[in-house]
Order: structure tokens, then C-alpha cells, then sequence
């Protein structure tokens, strides 16, 4: 598995990230990592269950209702003391959901040029301490492809996939895991709200982004490793 | 307009309907007819403010996780006492949404057979007593028509419709008026779950209610009516 | 209808405005315009489910218990950063109530000539940027027109009938519509303490502003509009 | 004064009466007999302070939304145990506000005849065992004779002062009390609903039912008497 | 009465003043001045009901746990600025009962020289301006007047004796006042811990500080006074 | 010490055996006992930390506000089915306290010959059961021997004294260990009210109970015991 | 895996299971599996979350307290109505920890000999219905094996072992996998008590559980299974 | 004993000591001292009851998570203006803890080296103004000696017995304590996590660090000391 011991991965994003977590940031005991909805929370336990014999330290850095504006603002506070070895960015969803149910509030509204430059100031400033930065696409749980809502959040995943060629990156394609479990199941399953997954749906995520990091469900510890 | 002085209308159905109304059932002061997102409210403040003199008893009659088997057992309890002149009846989407929410518990479902039954008896019950039975559709706040709820959901509309026919009621094609305002907003701006309607959801129902029922927003009262 | 595609609207004023909307200022999703209560978020329903076509802005910049002297004192704060193409004001109801129910507290009265100061101030500062002044009276669900605060509402009344005139504004005579009401339901029945309205009396004011800005309530939208 | 040493007084009637006393029947220590708004709380206070050597049981038989409908069910349960020496009646305001802010429930409606009926079976079941019985008007506390509520609240007063008259009970005019008040404070002053007192209003109905018991609010107990 | 149209009458003190009126100063509408079981709230009740022909401002500036020190503290922000016409000065309680219920926490007891200190300075701030100030006992609801604890708040109470009669003011005698009153009552029926009265010892409280205003519960309002 | 390996203490009593106990009898984990203030939990701690060789059961039947009347009603529920060796009865305030705070209320009075009635069924009804039977005082805090409530207190004292002469029953004058302390820090140390203990009080309750149970509190546990 | 399509599994057992799942027995939507630290919940998420295919009802039986006498007394009640395909029994815990944290409370305890008969009880009632049998050991997360609690805890499971091999159960040593893990990690990185799990405690049983289910991480749903 | 009147105590750590007692800093009244299972709380009881001549202030700076880092950091402010005759320390349970529940947070793990300077800085700076300090080991509630953290937790009560060597401290060895006594109860009856003790546990505690100083159990008061 890629996350060594003695490693630090922070994860930041909005409420699909935070879910409850501390403010604003959190890590450690009780629900600091957020409630058994977020997928960090998750990625922890598993991580902790499976690979006793590292210490991985996991930091939640998502906050509720976050743009990629909100989230470069408090970059520098919020990631950057950690010196992580990875980063996780899973933001976009509110630039593009308030140009749909706030279609009134003009600058409310992140745009695409903006979310490029956003995330790509991220990507910049950790580049060089980091071992690997994970960009996870903003996403729809809404099967219908021709959604006007999901057809915007594509062009956000777009750029991240391009930003990801460009720098580097690991690139966490989650629309496309969702759709592909749209296959199964109906996607008031897992978010009534396409977009806050309960906790299959964080049970997916985590799978997901465990999968990029070479995560093994059936690893057994060994002592001398 | 349709409804008379000392008429009273009693509208039964699931949480779109109760929006925090008075349990089991609520009219009158305060908070009994529900929150502002209730359409039922809605309809009664239009009622109230543009016929005054006309004094029309309206009454909530709906409870959040209804099916129409719910409602089917309560009806002696909850709607027959009012002796209505009107009744409308708006239920199938939980009958519905545990299909693909709740997959595994089988006995939650309410399959289309019953759906028919259920809302037939409801029917009968009231038709010799009542000027008009309103039946509205279920519905799923779902652009795209190929989704699999959506699919089920019509075919609790279209049985709904076939009964109206069959008992001369009024038909109310609530999904249809959806499917109309989203060439317009995205759905996500009326609902994000696309079932619970927001404040402008309501008052696309309250609206689409009134029109079924002759309401002329711009009636002006007359003493000696 | 008077407003635009892209308008936007500012409605300022005290309790009977607020109801509950977020401080000081609030707009967009959730309670953020106030609950049901609410004649703005009565006005943003209608004018979102009526014309889909058409995004305004629609903005609740009440605050409950605020003269006319406390309003002022936040309009460059509260009102001015909008730019609002519109601008409603409806205040002065407790610059005249605590002169009864608070007699003895003489500072906390606002007499007729600083009401005229004030809002005249608020008055110049938008009248060059707004399309539009709305000026609502303030008023007394008091049937009886010999009735002392009444009757000193009514001065307030007249002033802002004055300055309506004198700059151009539109004049909202909220007074009159209720006492139109009276003759068909008791004031009880639209509010208690004959200020604060309920469902039924927060749409007859919403009813009222809507109709001065020429909104149609069976207006069709049309996509090439 | 006309209450003696080991008398006992049951105040009955609906929330001006009750104001948060113990339900259904408060007496004793604590918030027992209301709070500081209830006119019963105000007269116990001035009976122990004023005739510490006499011991008056004094029992707060109110509940909030009471009708005389209400108030005559539950009379053998909540006042008839007391075996009282005096018993005072504030009934009837519930009665007729109901045909005002809820005029479409019927038969929340208590109409005159029945108004009688109720309030003389009240008397006839201790008109034996007390030594008076106080007949308090209901009231609205509005300036204007002309009001309709106002108009139909006098109705049910007369009723009470011809009750009063064939059964010799004391009959205490609430109403003239507060129209007196009138002359001086504007009616929100002490209320703002037209009906619920505050502290202010509760001191005048409290002043008002001891003068038609004798009180002497500047007697000084006598060990001997 | 002394009172007259358009005075200002502060009540400075402790929690016995306070009784959850507004912090640090309560006047006007709602619970500003206290529960029903503050002095103040009954003073004022009375003055606004017998005397409705007179405009007289209440102002509460009790804080619970007060000592003489901490009221002296905050004597130029809570009590000047009202310019009141009646000054009334309730205080000392704590500085001796911490005496007794924290005999070790040393700097907490204010000892009697500085309670003279304190309060005259108190007086001689307002002196000038004030047309009477009220000095109230501070008290112990204790029989036994061998018990220490009121042994030693006599002595304050001769303080504030000297003090009145050095600078003029008007001495009332709460403790004398009491014990008059437990000739008929255990003390227990006012007040369980022997400090904080219910409603019967605030009615005390409030009659016996009226009487040395010159109130006559008897007042008839004249228009042309 | 007289409690041995496997015996059973139930502690009987109103509110200052209560202590926020469960209702109706409480033992075990959490505060099950009560609340620190309960001197039941600080027996309990003090047994188990200095005698861990023993296990004795602790029970707490403790209800606020009853008189020795209550406490017979529900002997035969609460204290009979746990069989215990040992019994503490500690009743009575509630008898003598509402004669002085509820005067008028006779029938909540419980007069001499009844509470002795009802302690002595309670002995009787143990008598031949159990190891001990402890009587506790009742008691007032008042460090003043003449207070009328304090000599009314005194009659049920000796009551319980020759109840306890008469059944063989362990007296424990309460009372006297109060009188004791009183010397040395005035009475609202340990209590405000003069009845609930605080910390302090409730240990010194603590220490007596235990004193005449032969407790030792250098006593080290031996394993061969 | 073992769980086929339309199978129905029931956990029942104490807090361990419960953890805030819905009383008596919850499954389906929202916290009514319990909270993201009950195993039951994360098993859920996980068949869910990677055999979508199959629809498997998971059922929350566990409720917080009980003993395997408890449990008993509920299994007609809770579990035979589901008809359940797989059970999974994990109780004992409290059967044993009452026996040290309550020495006392003797009719707390259920002794071996009883917890053997109840648990074979509800093996022997669902025998003949199930397909298999999961029995999980209650354990005590105490790395030290001297230690009283955990070889007392240790004899329970042994019986629980013994019943496995007798009627062909699954027998799960979850005491064991603890143990493993405590090689890397302390007992107090998963729990604070011993017993409770947190999130990270919650996936090792909920890995071991389902790695008894032959439950495959990396499966691949395939429509044509 | 030790402690002479108009001595001061202070009692620092954390949550052990804290135990929901005024933060920072507590005394006096209520529950700032902390509840009933603080033994600061226990230990002001049972010296106020059994030697009421001597006034003894004990104050309770401990807060809940403090390492000695946190400790020292507030240790000016918390402990110093005091000016203390006796000091007692009981610190390090959090330096240890977070070592192995939260592993992979080096930052938060504070090593013996530092803990070592940490306690001498304390040691110093209140020295030669203390008549006494008390050093009480940090201890882990675990009868396994071989437990990892238990290990470690020795190696910090070895550092404060040879800091307490080095200045002439009292050093209390807490951890001894609660061996001696898990040879009669197990650990899981004073505690369920191994750190925060209940009532009992508390008393153990509380005996503990008062048999250091000197207190007798059976002292009896005399005026004349």
C-alpha cells in the first residue's frame, strides 16, 4: 500500500468531506473525523483495522457548504501546517449546485475559469512536499446524463482530469463509480439528495479512493515489516 | 368558484401533504394546517385572503410515511368525520420510493395492485357524500423520464388516472406540471431530495390545486354575494 | 411585470418583515427569507413558481423591533451593497407602538419628524440607482379608525403618502387593504396583537406589494420571452 | 374582608385564569397557581401578605383554551373536590373568539344559549355549599364598542349579569374595568393581544376581584382578631 | 404621591432585585423587569395600574450576586446615565452571607467599613440630581435574631441607618418589616433559604417600599390632575 | 462493623435521601444512588472503598417530597422485596414542613399521631426481618431552638425516640449532630434552604449514619477475614 | 459469498450491536441500523456497497443492557417473526460484567449454567429455519489473560464454543481477533472500557463477521449472476 | 493534621481532577469544586465536616485534557495567585494516554523528558512559598503490570518520585492504591476506562491524599484549638 508509516494524508473538500467532522479541521478521537456518513471517517477505520502496524495519521479538513473559493482562503491555515505526504481535493459541488437552486445570486456562483485557478493554486503549493495528491471529481448522483446540474458538474471534472495530466496527480474519477452502481441500485439509495451519501454511499467513496492507494482488504499484519 | 361557503375540504396524503400539520389531523389557528411549505397551508391563505367572504374549512389530513395502505387504515378515522364536501387525495410515493430505497424489505412495498385497491375504497367511501375528489399524482422531481423511479412513479400516476376516470374525479397531473416548470429551474431548485417540495414547490401545487378547483386570484369579494 | 430578468429587490423593515429570516440580512435557500410567515417569502414563491423564466433577486433585510432610526442606521451596511434595482420599505409601526405600550420611555419613541428625516434619507440614497421605491405604510389591524395609535399610525401614514409624492415613489397603502379585509373577517382573524400577520395576512400583503409591481398571477412563461 | 380564616377559594375558568399553573389544578408552593401574569398568583400574594393571620386556600382551577364547554366537563373532577367556600367563574372568552379567528370549525363554536346552560349548571352544583360566587365577564380588551368581536363578547357579559342577578352570585364587570383603564393607557399597554393580560393587566383584574371581596390593602393583623 | 408624571425611579441591588430581569438593566415590555417575583416587577405593576394618569419609569438595575463592591463598579454605567428623579439602594446581603457560606475565600466578604464606603459613595453621586433616594435594609429571613449571620446583618444595616440619616434619605426597614410579618408566618412560607422571596415576600417587599413613596392602593385617576 | 458479606441496606426517605436517585428505588452503577449530595452515595462509596472485602447491598428508596404517609403507601413495593438485613428510615420534614409553607393546604399535613402510626407499621412490618433498624430524625437546619418550625420538628423527633425505645431500633439524632456543627460554621453552610444538604451536609449525615454502624475508616481490608 | 439474493440476516445481541440502532429492532433508512460505530450497520454498508446485486435485508435486534436472559425473554418477539435465513448471536458481555461492577446486585448475574441454556434456547428455535448460525464471543478487550473479568468472560465463550460444535453453528472468536490485534495496537486505541468499540474496534468484528460470510472485498457485481 | 486554618489548598491536573468543576479555576459554592465523583470535591467535604474550626480553602485548578504541557502553560495564571501553603500535582495520564489512542499525533504526545521539566518548573516556582506539595503519580486502572501503557505510565510515576526525592515533595502513589485494591474488586467497579473514576474510586482517592496530610477521620472539634 502506497501510504507508508508514519505518513499524513489530509483530505479536503466540502460537506461531502466533513460530515460532521471538527472544525475546522479535525483528526483523533470521538467524531473529530467526522460521523460513520463521511467517507475519511471510513477510509480511517479501514485503514486502522487493516494495517495495525502503520501509523497513518488522517486529518478532515472538509467544511460544510465550501466552494473552491472557501476552500483556497483557508488553505494555508487549514492543510499546509500538517505537512502531509498526500493530499486529497474533493470540492466543486457547491460552485456548480448554487448556480442551480440559488440561480439569483450571481456571486455566489464559482465558474469554471475561477475553479481551474482555485484548485490549481492547491495543487501548486503542496506539489513539491507531497508524495501524491488525489483529485476526486465532483459529482451528481443523478443517472439521467443530459441533467443540465450534472452535465455542468462534467465540465468541473473535466478540468480536474486535466489538471491531474498536468500535474501529476491521481485522479478519482467518483461520477463514474456512482454510475456504475447505478447499474444496481437506484440512486435514492445511497442520497436522497444526490449529493450527501449516507453510509453506503460514503462506504463507497472510501473504497474507492482506498482502491487508488493500493489499499488490501485482506492484508495481514506482520511485525517485522 | 368551485367551493362554496360552509364547504369543507379535506386533503389526505403523506409528508408532502403534512409539513408538520397537527397529527393525525390539523385546521385552524397556529401551526395545524403546517409549515409554510405545506401546499395545504398554502391553499387555505389563498382561500382566507382572496374569498373572505366565503368561509371554507379546510383540513390537513396527511402524515409523513404514508402509503396509500397507511392511509387506507386511518381513513375511517381521520377523514370520514369531516363529512367533506371536497376531498383530495395525494398518495404513492412511499408506496414507490421503498421499492428502491429500502429494496430488501419486501413487505414496505405497496405493489401497483393494491395501490389500486387502496385508493379505490377511499374513492367509494366518499363519492356519495362529496361534490369532487381531487386525485393527484405522485410524482418524482426527476428530469429525466428513463429513470427507474420515475418509470414506477408513472404507473401509480396512471392508474391514479384510470380511477378518476372510471369515478368521475377530478384528475390532477402534479408530475406533469413538474415536468413543465423544469424547462424552466432545475429540479434541485424546488427540491433537493425531488420529493419534498421547498417554499416554491408548494406553490406550484397550492397554484396548480386552486385552478383545478375555478380559484381566481384576482376575485374581488362582493358583500351581497 | 415590472421586474426584470436579473433584478433585484430589497425589502427592508422591521418584524412584520423579518419573521424569522436570517440577520441581518438573508436571501436564497432554507428559512434564509423567513418562514411561511413571511410576505417576502410569500412574494420570492410566487414570483419564482409564476415567472421560472425571469431570475430575481429577492432579498429580507428586516429586522424585528427596528424604528425607523435603527433602520437608517444599517442601510449602508444592509441595503446599499446590493445595488437593488428595488427597493421596498416598510417601517415605522414601532416608532408609534412604544409610544403606547413604552410610555414612559420617551428615548425609545420616534416622532413624526425624525421618521420623515429618516426615511427621506434612505429615500435619496437608492433614488438614483433604483428603478423603483416601494413605500409601504405602516399600519394597525384595528378596525376601530378613532382608535389613539391608530390614529397616530395614520400620521405616519401620511407622511409617507407625502414623500412617495414628493419623490416619485410608489405609495403601498397597506392601511387601506386591511380595513378593506375587515369588512369581511375580524382582525383576530389575520393576527392577535393586530401587527404581527400570519399565513393568511403575510399573502394579502404579499398579494398587495405583487399587484404594484404588476405581477399576473396566471402569466405564462414563454421560453422566447 | 369576606374571606375568613380557613375559607377556600377556586378561581376556574381559561388561560387568562391558568398562566402557566399546575395542571389541571395548582395550589401551594412554586409556580403552583401561575406565574407572576396570573391575576390568581397576584391575589394569593396580596391575601397572604396583606391577612397573614387568616389562612385562605387559594386553588387556580384554570386551563388555557377553555371553553364553558370545556370548563363544565371537567367541573366535577377539578372543582367540586374543593368543597369551596367561594368560587369564581372567568368563562366564555374562548367561546366567542373561536367564531371569530376560526369561523369555519363550527363546532369549536359555543353560542350563546349553550353559553348559559354551561355557566348556570356551574352555579346550580355550588350554589349551596359557598358562600358566594363571583361571575367574572369575559372581555376583549378593545377601545371600540363597535368592534364585532367586542359586540358578541357583551352579549355573553349580559348573559353573566343576568345569571348573576337570578342566582345572586357577585357580578364582576371586567369589561367596564378595563374600558375605564382605557381612558388613560391604550389597550396594548397591557396586552397585546386584546385578551392575554400582562403583569400590569393582571394587577388590575386581581384589584378589581378583591374589592368585591372587602379587601383593605392597608390592614394590619391583629393577633387577637 | 411622591412619584410624579415623568419620573425616573432606579432600583439598584442584588439578585433579590434582579429576579431574571434584563442584564445588566431591565425597563419596559416582556420580562425586562424581573419575574413576577421581583420587587420591581410588582412596583411597577401597581404604579402602572393604579396610577395610569402618571408616566413613571421603572428602571431594574439589580445583578444577581452583587455585592456593595460590584454594584459600586458598575454604578456610572448601570445608574447614571438614567439621571433618575428616585434612587433606591438594596444591597449588603451578599457582602455578609459569603461571609458565612465561604468563610475562606477571604476577599470575597466585603467588611462593614468598606459597605459604608461603598454606599456612600453610591449616594453622594446622586444626591444632587435626585429628588429622594431609598435605602433598604439588607435582611436575613431568620427568626432567631441571636443567629450570627443576623447578628451581623444588623450591623450593615445600622451602616445604612447612619448613612440615611447623615445624607437625607429615606430609610426603609425591610428586616424590621419581616419580622413583623413572622409574628403570623414561618418564614418559610416567603422564602426557603431565608434571602430570595416567592411572590408573597416580593408582595412585602413591594408594599412596604410603595407605602414610603406615599402610594395609595385606593388612588382614583383624575383626567385633570 | 455490623454490615456484613452479602447484607442488604435500604435506605428509606424523602428528597434528602433522594438526591436525584432513581425512581422509585435505585442501587447499582451511574447515579443510580444519586447524586453526590446524597449521603446514601457517600455511605455506599465509603463502605465499598474501605471495606472491599465485603459486598453489601446498598439500596436507595429515597422519593422528593414525601411524608412518612407517601413512604408507607409504597413500603410494600419498595422496600419489602429486597429482604434486607438492615433498614434506615429517615422521615418526617415533609409532615412538619407543609404546616408552616402550605398552611391552608390541611389535608398535606401529617399530624403527630399519624406519622407515629405510619412509622411504626413501617418498623413492624421489618421488625422480624431484619439485623437493625435505623431511625434518623427528621430535622431542621436552624440553629435558633425557639423557631416555631424547629419545635414542631422536635415533637417528631421524640416521636422516633420512643418508637425506637419501644422496637429495639437504633436511634440517630440527626438533629443534635447539627446542633453540634452549628458551633463551629453557621447553618447556611451546609444548607440555603435549612433542610437539603449540600456536599458538606450530606457527609456529615454520611459520617454519623456510618458511626453507629461500627464503621471504621483506618480499617484495612484482610483477605482471610 | 454465503448470503444469497432475498436472504434475510438478523444480529441479535446488547449494546455492543445496538449502538443506537432503532428499539427494539431496526433496519432500512437513516440511524435505524445504528450508528456508524455498530458493526451491524457497517456489515450493511459493505454487502451493500460491493454485491449490490443482491438484495439482503440486515436486521439490528441488539439492544443496549442485555444479558443472554433478556434476549431470551425478546427472541419470539424480535427475531422468529423476520423468518431469518442467517442469526447471528453476540450476548454475554453484561451476563459477566455485572458480576464484577455490581458484586452485590446477585439476581443481576446469569451464571454459566443459564447463559447455556438461553443461548441454546434460541439455537434450538431457529434451527430448522436458518441456513447458519453465527455465534460471536463476548469478550473483554484486556490484553492481560490473568485478568478475573476476561477469564471469566473466557468461560462463556468456551460454552459458546461447545454449543457451536454441538448443533453446527459458526462460532466466531471475536475475544481472539482482538487479542491478535492488540499485538500492534493498545486495547484503549479502540476502546476506552474494554467493550464498547469505537469506529475502528466496530470494522475489525464487522471484517471478521463477514470474512465468515465468505465475503469477497474485490468482487465484481456482474448483471448476469 | 497538616492543614492549619486560613491555609490554602490548590488541587491541578486534569479531567480526574476537574470532574466538571468551575473552569479554569473553582471554589466555594455549588458545584465548583467539581461533582460528586471529584475527589477535590470529596476531600473539602470531609475536612469542612470533621474540622469545621479551621477554615481551609481548597481550590480546584484542574482541566479536563491537560497534559503537563497544558498544565504549565496556564500554571501563572491558574495556580500562582493563589500564593498556596499547600500545592497538590497530579499530571501525566493525557502525556501517556494520547500515545496510544491516538498514535499517529506525535505533536500531542508529550515525552518523559519534557513531562520531567514540565513537573520541575511547577515544582520551582511555587516551592519556597508552599509549606507542602503533593506529587500523585499518574496511574492506568490495569492489574496487568505487563500492559504497555500501564509500562509506561510507570516510567512517569518513577520521574515524579525522583523529582519528589530531589525536592523534598510528598510523593502519593496513587497507582500503588489502586493495586492494593484490586485485590478485593476489579478494576471495572471504580472505573470503566481505566482513568476516570466513579464515586467510589473518587473516595479512594480522596483517603489517599488525606491520610498524607495528616487528617483524622474521628477528630472531634474543639473550640478552644
Amino acid at each position: 500500500m502506497l501510504l507508508a508509516h508514519n505518513d499524513c494524508i489530509v483530505f479536503a473538500g466540502d460537506s461531502v468531506t466533513d460530515m460532521g467532522s471538527q472544525t475546522p479541521v479535525g483528526e483523533g478521537l470521538f467524531e473529530n473525523l467526522g460521523s460513520g456518513k463521511s467517507y475519511v471517517r471510513q477510509v480511517e477505520s479501514l485503514l486502522a483495522a487493516v494495517y495495525p502496524e502503520r501509523e497513518i495519521r488522517v486529518v478532515n479538513a472538509g467544511i460544510s457548504g465550501n466552494t473552491s473559493r472557501d476552500l483556497l482562503a483557508r488553505w494555508e491555515r487549514d492543510v499546509l501546517p500538517y505537512h502531509p505526504q498526500w493530499v486529497s481535493i474533493c470540492i466543486g459541488i457547491n460552485d456548480v449546485w448554487r448556480q442551480f437552486d440559488c440561480p439569483a445570486q450571481k456571486e455566489w456562483h464559482v465558474l469554471p475559469e475561477e475553479y481551474r485557478e482555485n484548485v490549481e493554486k492547491m495543487i501548486l503549493s503542496v506539489k513539491s512536499m507531497a508524495k501524491g495528491i488525489l483529485l476526486i471529481t465532483p459529482y451528481y448522483m443523478e443517472p439521467c446524463k443530459q441533467d443540465a446540474l450534472r452535465v455542468r458538474m462534467a465540465e468541473y471534472a473535466d478540468i480536474l482530469r486535466e489538471l491531474a495530466e498536468k500535474h501529476g496527480c491521481t485522479f478519482i474519477d467518483l461520477q463514474a463509480a456512482f454510475d456504475a452502481y447505478f447499474q444496481y441500485r437506484h440512486s435514492s439509495y445511497i442520497a436522497w439528495d444526490r449529493i450527501h451519501p449516507n453510509y453506503v454511499g460514503a462506504t463507497l467513496i472510501a473504497r474507492l479512493v482506498l482502491s487508488h492507494l493500493g489499499f488490501d482488504y485482506n492484508h495481514v499484519p506482520d511485525k517485522g515489516e
